[in-house]
């Protein structure tokens, strides 16, 4: 069998933005039998599956659930609502804002890419007035959608996507709202029916603590209404066959079971602690995590507190340092993954992941880990993060804990 | 957590022609934890992976993997290879053959279903000849692909694909050769080189003995070539990022890591056993299996010896017996599962899977289960089946056993 | 990692009388983390399962679980219960009582074998008239204790242990009665304290389901009084120390925590079934099992139907044919384990288990690889016993089986 | 399905001196299928486990292994080597060595307790010198063995076995030397044979990282003559039998398969990483650790850094703190459980696990989760305990990592 443990003992510590950490709850559960995708018991799942999984969009609408990865459900999005040659307005707020645009020029869209200048884009949100600006200039109603990314994995700045819902308005036009929530979801506050989202599209192996391997898109009655009218050619990801089948709790074709196993689990416990506190837990890791990077006197990639992330942070490294030899350092000296930076954040910084099935304790051993391997390669600290995080996590308890009192 | 097991004991047996039964073995590989797909393990498992995986195919050219099930990598062969309002020419050979053709349709291309008359089509394999003849008509090379399913699921054929193959050459006729052996790969011979295929289609939940969530694009250097002029919209499908990606053993977009954990393994255990043995192995349990059928007195639903599907065989009821309340009956007393009969074939047959994680005991255990359903439902038998395969399979033993000697 | 697996595929058939299949969802709950046994959460789960498990014994006294195998819970009831030298009255029914007369020898103690005379003893249950005689004799009353086999797992002997507890009363003897149903136990009818036992005796592997490594000694006041008297040296079987610890949910020393969760699964698997539809299954399955023996004309080893057990069968061989070249034949075709002949019944006979995780057609599966197996070891058999199972398991459907209904 | 998991996410850091964590690859190792002890693969698996125990142990010797936890294992020395009646020299190191002295005269068996006066002995080692006085009075030899711990669990001090042994020959005394090394094994230096140790004891729950259920004895000619004269009565712990099944790699009773599953695991991940690696691992995690606990100037249990354990070290509280209310808070903020203070040392420290299936940053976690409990107690700390481990574990590397190079 596949030997992953590379050090001889030990479990390793993934604190990359997604894939997260997997609960043994969850693997547990994908090694259960495949079943008939045509039996009863399938059905039942599924009736089940559907029935609940919008309570983690916070809607009431259908929810599409794909056996593939995040990137397909882009591709749904746009491929179920638009059609050839249209135009849509996207906002470059990091490296996957940029491969969505890149998905849309290749399905033959004409994507319209908005952006703050020079780098400063990768260090704020989705900016709502310039969005709200341009459709006003866009007389002729001829942008049919505006597609944002809520949580920039890239870059930990997570977007005030009600803010887009009001530019829209604002301007009164009548483009669809698609949003990327593939690494905000069930860590970050997301509301697709109080935010009048068309299409939210999102993925299983961030908040949702799966492997990767499940994708979805939520859609509005305006988004199911535009996709009568789409012209791209599709079949694997139509919502109409999909929506059809879902009725009896199936799929047109084979969905991925074992991995609905997982996700029937991961809803289960999400919404057995409670989404309020899920979305608290994540605010209280990031506020000890960013105390950490404070301390040590590095720049947090995003520039604006409004939108710190909490599902991940950005850590700039200093003029001449190899952001991607100090985490090859971590990782083979503590066995810690983090995440890299992508794009035009490629060796100047690097992300440290703070979701999914993590406690005070993991993110301490993270901490300790980077200040172990900055100091090990030569950067210069100004104090002791790990200390600055104890002392944020030891004030600031988690708000409740429950478990048995020990005698 | 979820409880699949409604019958307080035992094991169910899961005897449709796929999802086949996972090995123990491949769920604990799947239950790995999941590792940063970016980092040096995933690029050495993906290396790996690339390299064996052509083994099963018989190929030495590339193999796609898609995080993606079955019908996903249909659109990827025909949007990777076409252009919109493209001519294909398509076989009926069953149920799987006209979803193809449908999918074919939605697509935008321009699919023409060549078939035998009424039910007849769904009895016996694709006729090479009559695609000889039509592609010799088309004088004008306006027909661009010729697509067909080399082991038809809903029926159980096994087609010659290599008659095919001589159809197209003895026309003359550039078309590609597109063919699914979704079902029919590591159970039924197939050599994507050898019989000139251009794409191979396959997916992860039969043969390989995986769960559904992965599928396979195996293609020849003029699939390639064709790629680079196809111009059906296409992102997630698109051949060329993620050949570029897989130089290194990664995928332009998040893989199913833990999926792939179980391939891995699945590619290693048919390796090891030798697919010259895996393939004997297969075409013994069927030959069982019919010998069982023929005692019982029914029809087979593969009217054509020399094309009896290895991987399943259907199982044609008589007139006035429904087919499904004898799989309900089977399914509720005896927690066996068989396949439905699809499309033109609901009602008239169930299918028996004697594919993958599989043993003589198991397939004993299906046929009298079958029997002892089918003399339930009233069904008059002419003999027992069970007899007839006990039989065959103790005066036919499995080729070799490699195991210890007993004291 | 070790590799059991020595056919290519499918599942090996684990058919002796114990070890039993262990169910997936009870292999799973073992495989939890271990946790610190002197914590909160241990001591809650210690606390469940005390509080639960008499219910499989069908007793309010306390039950003792040792972490060690049940051969350890033989030494353990007679040690708490006896002294150096006395006399324990003990009755041969097979290999696995007269393990347990050389076990008491071991210990110093002076045990009288009683028994039916040649062969016989191996084909009936525990005479309780000799007993009763005996003890009619022991005016002294220097026999401390009646030591039988509940379920002899040597032989598919159930003997009546209430009719032993009225001999003794009819007796008027003060000898204390020690029980073993280590293979009896949740699979065959016991009660322990409507039956008046002192000690009963019991293991994980059989109809628990559980891998082995934990026994049981279920105990009555008046063994709780004896063993305050006892005066062979013991401490990692005393009671006394495990009672106190057990107060709070807790051990003495360490337990082996891991098959714990098992058997807290287990038992809730167990209730969650009913004991009486446990013990129905099991005399169903063993009813279908005899009918085929009979069918194949060959001698169950146990003479009297009034005990043939519900947990076990022995087929005795004909003249000339040795039982475990039949066995090993099978096994190596068929991946089939049959339990060998022991002690005086080496060679002459196979035991098929019918107890645990099991279904119908695992037991079809189980008979039609005998069935196979005697007929190439050239067994002459008089008639179909694979038919005689389908004709009883068909004619009697399992009495009522909850799950959905198909639509 | 029994739910350990207290907190709504993240894995519970269990630093406790034994059970220790079980590596995920153990866990899988034991959720394999239950075999036949009596068929011919257990026979292979037995023989091979048995081949090999012997190197963790460094003898040649018989190593008996016991489907019983760590007591047992205590009972089973001293019941193969005496006979009721027997003095016996043991000396108190700490709780366990009072446990076994306990035992012993359970067993009925005359024990003399040596130890240093007060406290004292609580906080050092075996006082070989003492031995020697003790053993050159005892002319008449009736001293007929010495029994030590060699790691006590109960303080984190690790005697020096080497020098009792000298002690012994210094007195001429025939003298048997039993050593209880339970919590030393496989991460303290340990050797059987050079030792001149006549049986060791140990158990499978620390630093062979299995789940407790496992004990052993390892056995020298010396104690082999001995036991054929032992008069104490024993079945189940009877050397004579297992060694004699032994031979072909069988047990005389049943033995617990799924931990042996395990055990086989266990013993190749050492014996690949190498037993001196192993052990270097040890002492260096022992190091930081008391790193920390020197820099917050608390006292370490163990007064003589001869004999720091490299397995656990107990840390003392200040008068007036409550260990285990420290103990408490730690584990209910954040999900860590530390050794409770035993025996006379109960609320005056506790203890922090360092072994098995570690590494540096669970280390960190560990020892972060301290500092912020300790404060959070109100326990006035010198300085940061984090920041003296950080600094150990940077500056002394883990000698070596085998482990791909990272792009």
């Amino acid at each position: 069998m596949l030997n992953l443990d590379f050090h001889p003992t030990g479990r390793h510590f993934l604190q990359i933005p997604g894939p997260s950490p997997v609960p043994d709850r969850i693997l547990r559960a994908m090694s259960l039998p495949t079943i008939d995708h045509r039996g009863p018991e399938f059905g039942a799942l599924g009736r089940e599956l559907l029935g609940k999984v919008g309570k983690i969009f916070k809607t009431d609408k259908p929810v599409i659930i794909y056996p593939a990865s995040g990137t397909g459900a882009w591709e749904a999005a746009l491929a179920n609502t638009l059609s050839p040659g249209e135009q849509v307005l996207m906002f470059e707020t990091g490296h996957f804002a940029s491969l969505w645009h890149r998905l849309a020029l290749r399905l033959g869209l004409e994507p319209e890419f908005l952006g703050l200048p020079g780098a400063e884009g990768w260090r704020h949100g989705v900016q709502a007035d310039m969005i709200e600006a341009r459709l006003k200039q866009d007389t002729e109603q001829r942008i049919k959608a505006v597609c944002v990314v809520h949580n920039e994995t890239s870059t930990g700045v997570t977007s005030d996507i009600a803010a887009v819902r009001r530019a829209i308005d604002a301007a009164g036009h009548p483009a669809l709202l698609l949003v990327d929530t593939i690494s905000g979801l069930a860590s970050a506050d997301y509301r697709h029916d109080e935010w009048g989202v068309d299409v939210t599209i999102s993925g299983s192996q961030k908040g949702l603590m799966l492997p990767p391997g499940i994708s979805f898109n939520a859609i509005s009655d305006k988004a199911l209404a535009a996709s009568r009218e789409s012209r791209l050619p599709k079949s694997f990801w139509a919502w109409d066959e999909i929506l059809e089948a879902n009725q009896g709790g199936y799929w047109p074709y084979t969905p991925n079971t074992n991995l609905l196993y997982g996700l029937n689990e991961a809803i289960d416990m999400l919404l057995d602690e409670g989404m309020d506190n899920v979305l608290a837990r994540h605010q209280r890791w990031a506020a000890g995590v960013r105390a950490a990077v404070n301390a040590w006197g590095l720049e947090i990639q995003c520039q604006d507190p409004e939108v710190y992330s909490p599902v991940l942070t950005g850590v700039v490294m200093p003029e001449g340092v190899d952001a991607d030899a100090v985490r090859k350092l971590i990782y083979e000296r503590f066995d810690l993954s983090l995440g890299t930076g992508l794009g035009k954040a490629k060796g100047r910084m690097f992300r440290i992941g703070h979701l999914g099935d993590c406690n005070d304790l993991t993110l301490m051993a993270t901490l300790a880990g980077c200040e172990m391997g900055l100091k090990l390669s030569g950067v210069s600290l100004a104090g002791s993060g790990v200390e600055a995080a104890m002392a944020y996590f030891s004030e600031n308890p988690a708000p409740h804990v429950a478990r048995p009192a020990r005698d």
